[in-house]
């Protein structure tokens, strides 16, 4: 077998492991057991636990944040390209459970090298999301602008509310992607809407 | 100096560590010294590293889910309700930073039992945010009902965006609590105000 589709099984028996048990708790024993592979061959291949977590946290966001991406398409209005986000998000997370619970719980936990990881995966999905608000800002029309400050805001609850809502579908509920993504664009879509027309809230 | 003041010292200096350096970096030589008492006094009043992170999360889950029950006055208008208890949390968590990066962080990070600790509490701030959301969805007129199905995802949406804004608003932006707060508003309120009236969106 070649090495990188060796390397390739050893990952996916990490990231079985890693997303059931966390960075800690997870052993490099039940990993190679997984695997199929004698210990030794897993340090020998991939060094270290830690180097093993890192490459499952690479791949992971790569292969998110690329679903995100190929998911929308540029030529279509703007609200159809967030719909289209948001389901490529919700079907990818649901499709790769424990990916995502690597991604949003356990590499937060295991220190600071993966906290870094996690963020600047983070942060390009949050600039991704932002372009497209600022896109929809822009294209709105007989609008007050929306200040970069408030599209950078409104990012961040988009991006909040999908990661929330991404662990509620992966929960008990048995909530389809689509209709995660259903749910998160009538509350934001109207929402967004609302303030490219210069329809805000305020108290009473 | 009576014991619960000497506690509430140790507990004020273990917040400041754990939340600045996480639950595992943190050490009781560190906590002793900033509460200018001896590490074996800590030992004897709060018994353990982990039992000493478990109270921080007790106090700071109860002092964050007062603070947004405290903000809210059942008597006033829903929308209104859920802006005070918006401004509440922001004002709290921007308040509190070390308290909110152990419960949103470092709690997470530390295995089950603190897990199991800020999972009820989140589950506690989603049922009251999920009672507002219900509400408004009561009071609107003539509106096809919201599902409780949808009303339980609206509200796990607006509590990770508040979350993901919170954790913006700590950051180096110098963003106000009430700055975050309407800019939640008004990506929240307009979305679900357009829901509660029927107005949907759909793929074109």
């Amino acid at each position: 077998m070649p090495r990188a589709e060796r390397e390739r099984q050893m990952m996916d028996a990490a990231l079985r492991v890693f997303g059931s048990r966390g960075y800690r708790a997870a052993s490099m024993d039940e990993i190679a057991e997984l695997a199929g592979v004698s210990k030794p061959l897993v340090y020998l291949y991939l060094n270290s636990k830690e180097d093993l977590f890192t490459a499952c946290i690479r791949r992971e966001a790569a292969a998110l944040i690329g679903a995100v991406r190929g998911g929308v398409d540029s030529a279509r209005p703007v609200d159809r390209r967030l719909w289209d986000g948001l389901t490529a998000f919700f079907t990818h997370t649901a499709e790769h459970p424990d990916g995502w619970a690597v991604l949003h719980n356990h590499a937060r936990s295991g220190g600071e090298p993966f906290v870094a990881e996690v963020t600047a995966m983070r942060e390009e999905i949050v600039a991704f999301v932002t372009s497209l608000v600022a896109v929809a800002a822009r294209e709105a029309h007989g609008t007050p602008d929306l200040a970069e400050r408030e599209v950078a805001g409104l990012a961040q609850a988009l991006v909040g509310a999908a990661e929330s809502l991404a662990g509620w579908a992966n929960g008990d509920a048995g909530v389809s992607a689509c209709e995660a993504a259903a749910t998160l664009m009538n509350f934001a879509w109207s929402g967004l809407g609302d303030l490219m027309n210069g329809r805000r809230w305020s108290p009473r």
